[in-house]
């Protein structure tokens, strides 16, 4: 290890490289935006759709070339820095080589041919490049990867349970004598894929009153069946996998939080050796527990970066020790302070000489200051409230906006007067030491700027560049979202939305992977389907008799308006698949893109289902069940560690 | 304690009392059905519903009156045994007997108002009975309750998000000038109460792509509040509310288990302490350590009740004790076996003297006889799929049922042959003590019978009571169902399945609780909403003008023909509710009944929402993570000790 490679190995892990590096392979994920074809227009409808810019040829590509260097560059940094034979080793490095080798030689072929391909391959790798880039995010995709397994056996005991009652009501719904009663069997059990489908959208429960009415019609006791059926199916073998991958997730979080601290001990180990012996010129064995000079310890500790918070209490801890040298122990103990959560510490409250000054302020940093606030902020919703009630069915012409520019500037001067009454009481510094306090004045400053913007312009008759009703409605969003600083009041809001905080942090891995899952169906659907659905002033072009029988029945994606629901760029094809993840209706498109384009593309349709809403959803609740678990026994673990020191200090 | 309530007491704990005492409860419970409004019609369609048989007054009243009278003897019984002062302090016992006089004072003026009456009380009343009964769900339902302040501030917090997001959706969409761009406004945010109810629907995800359709055709960025709605109100509250209940309900199993462990480690020890004084006439304290005699606990053992297994296993530990007389460890240690599984023995093979008849049972004792039983059911489960596939599409009275009737024959006949040939093998009594044996061997009798009497009944032309495609269709559902023995051979399968077996032993409690939720809501059902909805034919008549316009537009209750999904007896109630809580197309029924009745019709709904889908799905998650849990663990920490045993041994 020579100083250059060190140097190189630091300047790797340094925090503006690897932002650097993020933001490149973001930029890489968003070119899909603006590709072609591209999602720069307001909707996405065939119906209204204008003819928009389409980037010429070379610019997002000149884009892409610039990003293939930087990652050529990173990944020959990276060869250097682990050296050759590891890199062969590394299964995911090799990966990392030819994945830009492949889009290097698609990016070739795709500028000799004018970028007139239809299918552009290293669109479909680029999510390599994310998963690639995080360690988080290959570790929890081999805790997929082991869940894998179990999950895939539920799936097989779901399928068994379709094929059989496929089978159970192909026979119950076969085609009787009487025409009149054959309606179960002419909508639904036709033939074997169509009571297939039938029965796996009912696992989904998307077309659940509707698949039995014709049977339940007839007879009551058809109901049996499909009870039967989704009580089974969605109830219990649905919530079945649910409960494997939790089982598979407990202990995750737990499991590395345990490892990140291990590695931090087995740091701080390290650490001791190597002062220790560049110290004394020779090993620390245990045998001599002469340990490191704290003035070495402070030194370093002004080299090493980290938060400033825990470098002062680490430093203010080891001037504490008494001699001049830190023993094993103590420089591991040294080092928990990094353990603690940090307390927020506040600046004093500023001094007053005028025994009124004293007064007021004795007043007004009183904690009731705080409950008034928001019961103003509540009041202030309620008016909003009641004003909408009043005066929803009018349009914004004839709305009566005076009553509401009174309630808003009343509200906001009552906001401004909290604000500076508030900053008289704390002083300036120990206002914004509050984080609730900066979001209040910040949007107690952005309401006033809008409120006298809105003046002004008022003044003039024309041209406004938003009409008075927009200003006021924004002025509306900006109270209704300025009341959100409520929640950390209460208390099990707030332990809500800490855990929703704790959740965004442990779920940067699965967001990852979930980009990565839309990236790659997303790229796959446009190009299966891209302008499958032709617009519908074009339809009757169309002399497929069945699709034109088709048009306006009810149910349908033609008779719901689900066009803007399409393939035909980037950003209406995430929509689309979010649609299908929440799953309800999800039918409707199966049935439109098998209407338009085959049968088999079924197949795109549930095998999304099964990674999104199956696979995902489950994952994402295993994610919630384990870190409000954590959360909760850790808040109760500590609760009962601190009554037991309680108890032993008395 | 007198030797006559000893025997009362007994009595009222013995299994045949309960059973009683449970029939009673099913009978009072399942009078609903026949009452007026009875379910004794075919459908409950009203446009099909012909005139159907009502109880005459007096019959299903003198049924209650007998089932009251049981009661009133359970509650005289139950004072009795515990005592008039206990008796006050136990709210359970108070309440039985103000329901019962309640529903006594109801009983005599329903009479003399010659069962004319529209409201019964004791209807609603009736569940309590259940509840009453079983201590198991007064446990469950005091665990529920401890969940409940919780689960109230979630949703709280979900009302929370729901009315800030519909005051900006409010805002969002409010009537403009163009017409055109006010579809959004004009079907989902006309109003607050419109606004509301097309937010919480959208909560449940039951009208997903369509509310944010109008909006996401004009723009994009519409999408953006729908999807931050949904994320956080669906993905992310709504499921932080299953960790919630099952945070809960952690520990709640093992829990149960321990205490009933406990209570019967307690009970042992009680016994041995009065064998002991009996015996020597004096307290048995811990210094004497004499103990009982082998011969009094044999005797003893004679008389209790317990299962032949367990009685045998324990009277053949304690006949194997060396010295006259038990101590208590020895005691104690006796009744452990009560803690083991039950091994299940088999009777030896018979023995045959000719060695060709011997090889034959060799060959067909073997295991794989039954890897080929299963094949040959494989094959016949493909044998029908793929007739069905041919078929499908024929009416019956055209299909050639003579190619399914050869193959029926033929693998029935293949049936008859594993299950003799297996006879032989094991002989009777051990083919017996196989449980697959006994359901394969029922299945296929059931199948030759049935086999035969088609024969029977195809010689002679007519009348056949059914139809010969009805016969056949009745051996192909058999057959799938006999299908079903392969499960217990696939090792993932047999761990669902027998998680689904211990998941209705402990479901037993919250199946109770549902039953009472479902009554208490259907009664209510009934009681509200009865013939609310004309049968269309009728439709006509109603001068409601915005009902008129409604009647075949799309999505509305009238054009999907939800009919038979009203309140007009009780089967259809149930199967109503049943269909709300699956959630998908509720709006439809609420949308329905806000027209029909008042617009406050929606409370009912909303609630039986909260309760069944939100409240108690929930619940069941729970439980099934509970379960599996449960399972998992016991079953890897018990192979664990297993191996710990025999690396001890070893």
């Amino acid at each position: 290890v020579d100083s250059r490679s060190l140097w190189l190995y630091r300047w790797y892990y340094s925090r503006i490289y690897q932002w650097g590096l993020g933001a490149v392979i973001a930029l890489i994920l968003a070119l899909a935006f603006i590709e072609k074809p591209s999602s720069l227009t307001a909707t996405s409808d065939p119906r209204y759709k204008l003819p928009h810019w389409e980037p010429p040829c070379g610019l997002t590509e000149s884009i892409e070339m610039v990003c293939f260097m930087v990652f050529a560059l990173d990944l020959t940094l990276k060869i250097y820095l682990i050296g050759w034979d590891e890199f062969r080793k590394n299964k995911w490095l090799i990966g990392y080589m030819v994945v830009l080798a492949g889009s290097v030689i698609d990016w070739t072929l795709s500028l000799s041919m004018f970028c007139e391909e239809h299918l552009r391959i290293r669109r479909l790798l680029r999510p390599f490049f994310l998963l690639q880039n995080s360690s988080l995010m290959k570790k929890t995709l081999k805790c997929i990867k082991r869940t894998l397994p179990e999950i895939a056996s539920v799936i097989l005991l779901l399928a068994l349970h379709l094929c059989l009652f496929t089978m159970f009501g192909m026979l119950l719904f076969s085609k009787g004598e009487d025409p009149e009663k054959n309606e179960e069997w002419r909508i639904y059990f036709r033939n074997f894929p169509q009571s297939l489908t039938s029965l796996l959208v009912l696992l989904t429960t998307a077309n659940n009153p509707d698949v039995m009415i014709p049977a339940y019609s007839l007879n009551r006791g058809y109901s049996i069946f499909f009870i039967l059926f989704s009580g089974f199916g969605t109830y219990f073998l649905m919530n079945l996998l649910t409960a494997i991958i939790y089982n598979q997730f407990r202990g995750y979080l737990l499991m590395s939080v345990q490892t990140s601290i291990l590695r931090r001990r087995l740091g701080i180990r390290a650490a001791f050796e190597v002062l220790c012996s560049s110290a004394q010129g020779a090993s620390c064995s245990a045998e001599n527990e002469t340990g490191v000079k704290v003035e070495t310890v402070l030194q370093v500790m002004r080299l090493v970066q980290m938060k400033s918070y825990y470098r002062r209490a680490v430093v203010t801890k080891a001037q504490q020790l008494s001699g001049g040298s830190i023993t094993r122990e103590a420089f591991q103990i040294l080092f928990d302070e990094l353990d603690k959560d940090r307390i927020e510490e506040h600046p004093p409250l500023p001094e007053y000489s005028s025994p009124f000054l004293q007064k007021l302020q004795f007043i007004f940093s009183h904690y009731y200051v705080t409950v008034v606030g928001n019961l103003i902020a509540l009041a202030n919703m309620l008016c909003i409230c009641v004003l909408l009630l009043v005066e929803s069915d009018k349009p914004v012409s004839e709305r009566d906006d005076y009553v509401f520019e009174v309630v808003n500037c009343f509200f906001i001067v009552l906001y401004l007067l909290e604000m500076l009454l508030k900053i008289f009481a704390f002083g300036w510094r120990g206002y914004v030491s509050y984080r609730n306090n900066i979001f209040d004045g910040l949007m107690t400053i952005i309401l006033l700027v809008l409120q006298i913007s809105i003046f002004a312009t008022y003044k003039y008759p024309y041209p406004h560049w938003l009409s008075l009703w927009e200003m006021v409605r924004l002025v509306n969003m900006l109270i209704i979202f300025r009341f959100l600083r409520v929640i950390p009041t209460i208390k099990l809001m707030s332990l809500v939305a800490s855990t929703l905080v704790d959740l965004v942090k442990n779920l940067r891995a699965f967001a990852g992977i979930l980009v990565v899952v839309y990236y790659i169906f997303a790229v796959l659907g446009i190009w299966l389907f891209e302008g499958a659905i032709p617009a519908p002033g074009n339809a009757s072009l169309i002399t497929n008799s069945s699709t034109a029988n088709f048009s306006m029945e009810c149910g349908t994606y033609e008779q719901l308006g689900y066009w803007p629901n399409n393939f035909d760029d980037f950003a209406s094809t995430l929509v689309l698949l979010y649609n299908i993840m929440v799953v309800n209706n999800w039918q409707v498109f199966i049935d439109a893109y098998s209407r338009y384009t085959t049968r088999w593309s079924m197949l795109y349709f549930v095998s999304w289902w099964l990674t999104s809403s199956v696979m995902w959803v489950n994952l994402f609740v295993a994610l919630i069940l384990e870190s409000f678990i954590y959360k909760w026994d850790r808040s109760h673990t500590s609760s009962a560690s601190e009554m037991e020191n309680t108890r032993l200090q008395t």
